[in-house]
C-alpha cells in the first residue's frame, strides 16, 4: 500500500500586474522537479526576455499554423497578440511523471479547466486593485489607454476568482512567502485522496 | 480586498498503530497557533500519559452524563471504553479564530464530517498493514485476541480511506516529513477559494 499520486497540472493565473512572472521565476529558482511550460507568443520580445526561456517568440504565420494543427492546448488573443500553450510540452512532462506549472491569463485558466478538470487553479493577485494599477504603471511600456483596458480586464478577472481552487495574495516585498504558499499547495494536492492512482 | 479564510477543523485519523499520537505531539512542538483538542476517555491512563494533556480521564458515570447533556461533538465505544470530543473546546477555539486539530478514529472522523462538512479529514497510515501490525505488537499491552481485533478494524478503516480528503503516510523514521506535509495541507486549505469569508 503506497500512495502514488498523479502528476499535477498547476495553473498560475490572475490579473496582469499580480506578479505572475516574478513568482514563477522565484519558484523555478527553488529547483523542484517541476516542468515550467514555455508559452508561445506573437508579441514583441521585451529587452529583458530570453527566447525559449520566457516565451517562444513566433511569427503570426507560425502561430496560426500551430492553431490549425492543434498544437496548442489553449490560446488567446491578448491585447492584439496571440499567446498559447504548446500541447506537446505539457503532455510529455505529465507522461514523464513531472508536475507541470503553466502561466496563463484568467480566461485561459478557465478554458484549461474544461479540458483538464483535474488541474489545480491558483489565482494570484496583488493586495488590491490599487497595487495592481501601480505595478502596471511602473512598467513604462504602458500607454494610458492600454492601462485602462488592463484595469478593466483585471476587474473582470476578479469576478471570476471563485471559479479557481486557490487564492494566493502576492504581497509587496513578500515574494518568498508567496512561493512557500504555492509549494505548500502543490505538496498538499499530491496527498489529496482524489489524486491517488490506486486506493487499497 | 484581502483573503480571510475561516479557521479550520482538522481531523487527524487513521488506523490504530499509524502513529497519530506521535505525529500530533511533533505537530504541537512546532508551536503553531493551533488548538489541540483534548479528548475525554474512560479508559485507564497509561503510565506515560498526563491528565488534561493526553486525555481527560473521566469515569463512566461522568462520561454518560456528558453524552446525556450533549457535551460531546462525537463519541464512540472503542474496545469497550468511551472516547469523545468535548464540544465546548472545539466551538470556543474556532470562535476565537484558531485552527483546531482533533484526533479521532476513522469511525469518528466520518461521523464528524456529517456535522462539519467543511472539516479537513486527514487519513494517517503506516506504510502498510504489516507495519501497523508491528507497531501494535511492540505495544506490550496488547493481548493476542485484541491484536487480531485491532488488525480487523484497521482493514475496515482502510476501506474507508476514500471518504477522507487527504492521505498521509507516516513513514518509519520520517516523522518530521509527516508533520511538514500536514502543515502544508493546513496552509494550502487556508487558501482554498471555498474557505474565503468574502470574495471581491
Amino acid at each position: 500500500m503506497h500512495p502514488s499520486s498523479q502528476p499535477l497540472l498547476i495553473v498560475i493565473s490572475g490579473p496582469s500586474g499580480a506578479g505572475k512572472d516574478s513568482v514563477i521565476k522565484a519558484l523555478q529558482a527553488r529547483g523542484l522537479p517541476i516542468h515550467f511550460v514555455v508559452t508561445a507568443t506573437t508579441r514583441a520580445k521585451r529587452s529583458n526576455e530570453v527566447e525559449g526561456v520566457d516565451y517562444f517568440f513566433v511569427t503570426r504565420q507560425r502561430f496560426e499554423e500551430m492553431i490549425a494543427q492543434d498544437e496548442l492546448i489553449e490560446y488567446a488573443m491578448v491585447y492584439g497578440e496571440y499567446k498559447g500553450v504548446p500541447r506537446r510540452q505539457v503532455v510529455e512532462a505529465l507522461a514523464s511523471g513531472k508536475d507541470v506549472v503553466l502561466r496563463v491569463d484568467v480566461q485561459g485558466a478557465l478554458a484549461l479547466r474544461k479540458q483538464f478538470p483535474q488541474a489545480v487553479l491558483i489565482f494570484l493577485s496583488a493586495e488590491d486593485l490599487d497595487e495592481t494599477a501601480q505595478r502596471l504603471e511602473s512598467r513604462s511600456t504602458e500607454e494610458e489607454e492600454e492601462l485602462r483596458r488592463r484595469l478593466d480586464t483585471a476587474k473582470w478577472e476578479l469576478e471570476h476568482l471563485w471559479e479557481f481552487d486557490y487564492w494566493v495574495v502576492n504581497r509587496r516585498g513578500q515574494l518568498d512567502q508567496t512561493v512557500d504558499t504555492i509549494i505548500a499547495i502543490i505538496q498538499a494536492e499530491h496527498h489529496r485522496i482524489c489524486r491517488q492512482r490506486s486506493l487499497p
